[in-house]
């Protein structure tokens, strides 16, 4: 039976999780609100990086005795098992909560069972509530663990008529200072930012997290098949944050730090490289969520493959009539196979529209 | 001193006003509202249709003897010359009104003076409550008078990648119904619809309005440049509306009905038609707005010719990633020479975003 005092408090828990965005991975962001008995907040806490405490652990700590017989609110089912930190279900029982709320099941089947241990220990343990929203805070983590590969926002910043870029290829300033700022808030919540060879060839782009203090910096993929793109000295390579530029297992990659390569099979079909195994490779490295940025021939392979799973679209009210689409071929010919998404919000940044879309329902499975 | 009250009642004489849209031409939308003495509404009324009588008259004829010693507010200045009718001032001074609020001054030199003549009969006259909002109500019969040429608005449909097609030319429901019963809406608040000769070849359109009870049938009009798009049969030349097939001076439109080619000069550059002088021909047919439909050619031609006043996009959330855009060549090569717009709405119509934009203030002299 959950009362408004119950979706408060989840509500806040979800708020709180959310600030660890970026920088838990490969952990999921947490959150946690503890109640005593009355039903007065006496804690609160998220997960703040990996390797950290658990966002029980800070609440339960910030609690302390006034813990006991109250009510613990988590956005995730509590861990059950003892990685670089001890089991959240014992730490509960520890402190004598007497009923713990969670919105989102643990779909990791090394870290579940938390729900069951506190139920069997006569804690009641309930799942569910604000699940949708809590699912949505956790949206890279838990696509991670269903997919096995990390969560793919694809990012672009258009004119309203959809082009990238004039026709003599200029396009600085199509969108506000205002969406800039918020690329970068975009970035600075992804594990990774990837672009391919065009942008890498054409912006020279640093692709580093500006105007956040105390942000964790990205990983900086650049997916340069030929390694033609990327030269020595571009500023992507400097020293603010990990690169990796990912290049055909034949491509001639010498010029490159050796750290930086990574060594992929081309695609099966066309004219880039393997973007599953692009994937595992960073799922591999502890990636669970990519900012895709570009440009249109990568965002075209990968809706091709099925890999976008959010698009955030920064729209300018600019016309340009010629130019680079925003997206290019995706394998779409016909307007039946077209990919049908639902619009999740818009908002106005500056003089500009951000529209944020996921794939429609019926076709999430494809 | 404009109190709440007065606010409330222009509001609503706008409100009256849009009630006219699309039936009005070539006169403005005019609306209404009557206070008595002690400030109640006593009458109401608006401009419904060309050759009708006025708003003032509506509301005056509404109030009776109460209008005496009341306030008339009205959304532009009482006109002070004979048309088809007598002018309002001289039927607010009968009535015995005591005060007149107008939001929007008249532009027209033949109908102004208006406010002037009820001053020197000791009325008290106040100019420009709400007028921004009066005015962009009646922004096509504005635009009319300030510059001699119908209001031009701009729509387009497309998917977010800004594809109006896919690379099949396949385009059937891109947008949603509730978008495409919003079109007709559009339509309906036109006096003219306007479409290219390859959507006329592609579509076979009717462009007629569906679905609205009591419409006025906007004016349906093809550019043809070449006499090759419309054939005998065309569904654009049912008996729904009547219908002009422009078509250049030289062009074989044998096979038209007379009364449907509309002659006009070739444009002095590029590839259709002179688009002033259509425009001019349309304005003297007393045509105060036109609703552009496309396609990306023709909608070229009027953002290079800068006769887009304003531009309403319905943006399906799909990609396609191939296709025709939205809008093609607008002699715009570089990104400094982009046509900069403010988005005054934007709206979710079923699954679909309608973006309205209109020219940035610095451009607007364009």
């Amino acid at each position: 039976m959950d009362t408004a005092a119950d979706i408060t408090a989840m509500r806040r828990a979800i708020t709180l999780a959310a600030r660890g965005l970026g920088s838990t991975s490969p952990n999921p962001v947490v959150g946690c609100v503890i109640t005593d008995a009355a039903g007065a907040v006496v804690g609160e806490g998220f997960h703040q990086r990996a390797g950290g405490p658990h966002a029980e652990v800070h609440a339960l700590r910030a609690a302390g005795e006034r813990a006991r017989g109250g009510t613990a609110y988590v956005t995730l089912e509590p861990c059950d098992h003892t990685g670089r930190t001890g089991p959240c279900s014992q730490a509960l029982l520890a402190a004598g909560i007497s009923r713990v709320v969670y919105a989102v099941a643990d779909p990791n089947p090394g870290a579940a069972g938390g729900g069951d241990t506190l139920r069997n220990a006569g804690v009641r343990a309930e799942q569910g509530l604000l699940a949708d929203e809590a699912g949505a805070g956790n949206a890279a983590w838990l696509t991670s663990v269903r997919r096995g590969r990390p969560h793919v926002v694809w990012k672009y910043a258009a004119t309203l008529d959809g082009r990238i870029a004039a026709a003599d290829a200029t396009s600085r300033w199509i969108t506000s200072p205002e969406a800039r700022a918020d690329v970068h808030r975009l970035r600075a919540e992804a594990d990774a930012v990837l672009v391919g060879s065009g942008t890498a060839r054409t912006d020279d782009p640093q692709l580093a997290v500006r105007g956040i203090d105390g942000v964790t910096q990205p990983l900086r993929v650049v997916v340069d098949t030929n390694a033609t793109a990327v030269k020595p000295g571009a500023r992507v390579l400097d020293d603010t944050a990990p690169t990796l530029v990912a290049v055909a297992d034949d491509a001639p990659a010498g010029h490159l730090p050796e750290a930086a390569v990574l060594r992929l099979p081309r695609a099966a079909t066309g004219p880039g490289l393997d973007l599953e195994a692009l994937l595992e490779a960073l799922h591999t490295r502890g990636v669970r969520s990519v900012l895709l940025e570009g440009g249109p021939t990568l965002a075209g392979a990968f809706v091709a493959a099925g890999a976008v799973d959010k698009v955030v679209g920064y729209l300018a009210p600019v016309l340009l009539g010629a130019g680079p689409a925003a997206l290019a071929d995706a394998g779409i010919s016909t307007i039946s196979r077209a990919l049908r998404l639902e619009v999740t919000e818009t908002v106005r940044i500056g003089p500009d529209l951000r529209i944020t879309a996921v794939p429609a329902p019926a076709r999430k499975g494809n």
